[in-house]
């Protein structure tokens, strides 16, 4: 089976806007043994649409395009493939009532504009949009199919997993495989690797670095049962030889590894933090039901407030200053105390661009854990630049937290 | 002045990694009046390097190449453009000194992986990177220029700008304008700009929506200073008609603007959040010198900590709810208070997807600002969808900050 992805939209051409769309999607279908053989973008278009559907129709068995679904004049998508396939547009008074209820809720009095929305091809069949207005459709020539969607991805995403993929043959699948590891460089990975790597038969890896960890991704060069296996074996040996520098894989998140830990042993969690400025606690909060572990968190940037709201002693402050380990020992404690949790974690460093010294420099953070047994600190000098610098030490902050999850206590 | 981009990595053709190196670099390359006019992605795959090398030297005036230059095994590019120029390569004993205590710096031994970082081709003239060890290249054929870069982002980004982009000449550029919206839809806004639609000459208008607002991109259709006057006239122009429904223009962030007012006005936040659990600190705190202003922030996502931290009244959560109006008043004011702050928001709502019921679907939202003069206060039921939800919420209540500063008091 082959496939085509067509990315309509002149934010695209003009290269303002980044297509993540085909990515996502390519990936999608190769799971499911559908490759991508050709992919192009087009501006909005009609002429430059219309043409892209003669040249493809017959050629591939499945085409995707996403974009040019808007209720905006720019929009033209849904125009083309209606006059490719010669089919008329009828008004849906059902859907059309559907969409003022659902922005009457939302407190808004539904544009006129979204009419067009409202007017369905004949010969398409829908699918329900369960993120946004404008709704999937599905075109059949004698040989190809065209799903035809819109471009914002929550919303392209969402039709092609509830719908789409599901009526997708699922053929001979590529195994793929990520290892998600967090405290090691890139560098420094691959040479704890080497001994390994001759034995890592019929799997590819690739290095993928991000200021929170690297990422191993394996991909089976053999489809089917046997790469399967030889990649999860892979997976194993990776795995063992790593130890606790993975901390998941796939699309695992290390705050929803965190969280699950937590709710497993029934224990709360608060944080302090400086440097990071509500970061950590940000990411926390994005994993859903995590108020059942999520006690609160205190963002003291100023000293005054690590003294008044966390506890921490003016004495520590003068002595060691607000970037120190005692500092982020007695702030880790202080929330901890404050919110009467299991758990306190505290961050305390220097983010840039100034605030640094030849003694401690942009970069430099101090990270804390107080448990229910003791209370642990680690210095780590992060990436010195200031958004990389927040990420990089929320990372290391939680990483901290997971690990003495696993061994302190 | 032509150019063309070649994007270099297996990650990239197999699509699992978006390629947004090109979006960069083709906005940058049209601000100074160079278009490009090819893009290609091939593997880490020295024969297909090769070919593009061939393809393209003598056909455009200026190649940029990014990825493949890391230290792993898989990187191939430095080799492909050492074989096209003939170059042998050279290695830089004070450059591998350089990385070694730059590694030692950060408290890495270095590995010997990245020896190969340290070999300079010699036809090749380099441009340092102040972000990453590998550094920028320039290759000159008879009649094109060939920069090689690195594919982290960050590193492309910073060798482009400290050294790249000031020797490239600047032709007729091309005129760009960006205005920022929030708090009103796209289908709502382009009703609103109905009557102004036809007195934009000469200027192409995108409207590109976000969870967090909408943005409004004018292009100038003539390139050189009759573009520019038309885009200008055409901003100032939906400006009047927008009024404060416009943030800022073009990469203007609505943290960096809110600060940018407290400064002004040498006043103070704090900040307490509860469903959007420690974003619209960590937003605020993402803009250098926001210590200035700054003091901090409670994450109360218990009642607890509301009561005990914030010092919001029982009796207030116990007759209206945790996420009520009069709940989101007294926490802005015991937050402006806890932190002696000239300005406190707060935010409380239900992000989900658990926790709504008929009265407070998912979606609902309270926010708060406490100012010198008055405490006002936001119904608005947002996109009932966790992360988009947290997003939203934060910049409504930045942006109530924002309109409270400039007519509250």
């Amino acid at each position: 089976m082959k496939s085509a992805i067509l990315t309509i939209g002149d934010e695209i051409v003009a290269g303002f806007s980044v297509d993540t769309n085909s990515v996502w999607l390519a990936q999608e279908l190769l799971k499911r043994g559908i490759s991508v053989v050709a992919k192009k973008s087009v501006g909005d278009d009609l002429e430059a649409i219309l043409e892209v559907l003669k040249e493809w129709d017959g050629r591939f068995d499945l085409v995707i395009s996403t974009g040019g679904l808007g209720p905006t004049h720019d929009d033209v998508t849904k125009t083309a493939f209606c006059r490719y396939f010669d089919s008329e547009l009828m008004f849906d008074e059902d859907y059309w009532n559907a969409l003022v209820e659902r922005f009457r809720k939302r407190g808004y009095e539904i544009p006129a504009n979204n009419r067009s929305q409202a007017e369905i091809p004949i010969k398409a069949v829908t699918f329900p949009n369960p993120v946004g207005s404008a709704l999937g459709l599905k075109f059949s020539s004698q040989s190809t199919s065209f799903y035809v969607l819109p471009g914002v991805p929550r919303e392209m995403k969402a039709i092609m997993t509830e719908h789409l993929l599901p009526e997708l043959g699922s053929g001979e699948a590529v195994s793929i495989v990520t290892l998600r590891t967090t405290g090691i460089i890139e560098s420094a990975l691959a040479e704890k690797l080497k001994p390994v790597a001759s034995e890592l038969e019929g799997v590819l890896i690739a290095y993928l670095p991000a200021y929170t960890g690297v990422d191993l991704r394996l991909r089976g060069l053999q489809t089917g049962q046997r790469g399967k296996e030889q990649v999860e074996a892979a997976a194993a040996m990776i795995e063992a030889k790593l130890g606790e520098l993975v901390y998941g894989r796939d699309d695992d998140k290390l705050e929803a590894v965190v969280g699950q830990l937590l709710k497993e042993r029934q224990e709360t969690l608060a944080i302090a933090e400086s440097c990071s400025g509500g970061l950590t606690s940000s990411r926390i909060t994005d994993i859903p039901g995590s108020s059942d572990y999520m006690l609160g968190a205190v963002v003291a940037y100023s000293n005054e407030s690590k003294i008044a709201i966390l506890k921490v002693k003016s004495e520590t402050l003068e002595r060691n200053g607000a970037v120190s380990e005692p500092t982020a020992k007695e702030m880790a404690e202080g929330v901890r105390s404050v919110f009467n949790a299991h758990w306190g974690i505290a961050t305390t460093g220097i983010s840039g661009p100034s605030g640094g010294t030849s003694e401690k420099p942009v970069g430099l953070v101090y990270l804390a854990v107080a448990g229910p047994q003791r209370t642990v600190a680690k210095e780590a000098n992060l990436v010195p630049h200031r958004l990389p610098h927040k990420a990089a030490t929320a990372q290391a902050a939680l990483n901290l937290l997971r690990l003495e999850m696993l061994h302190g206590s």
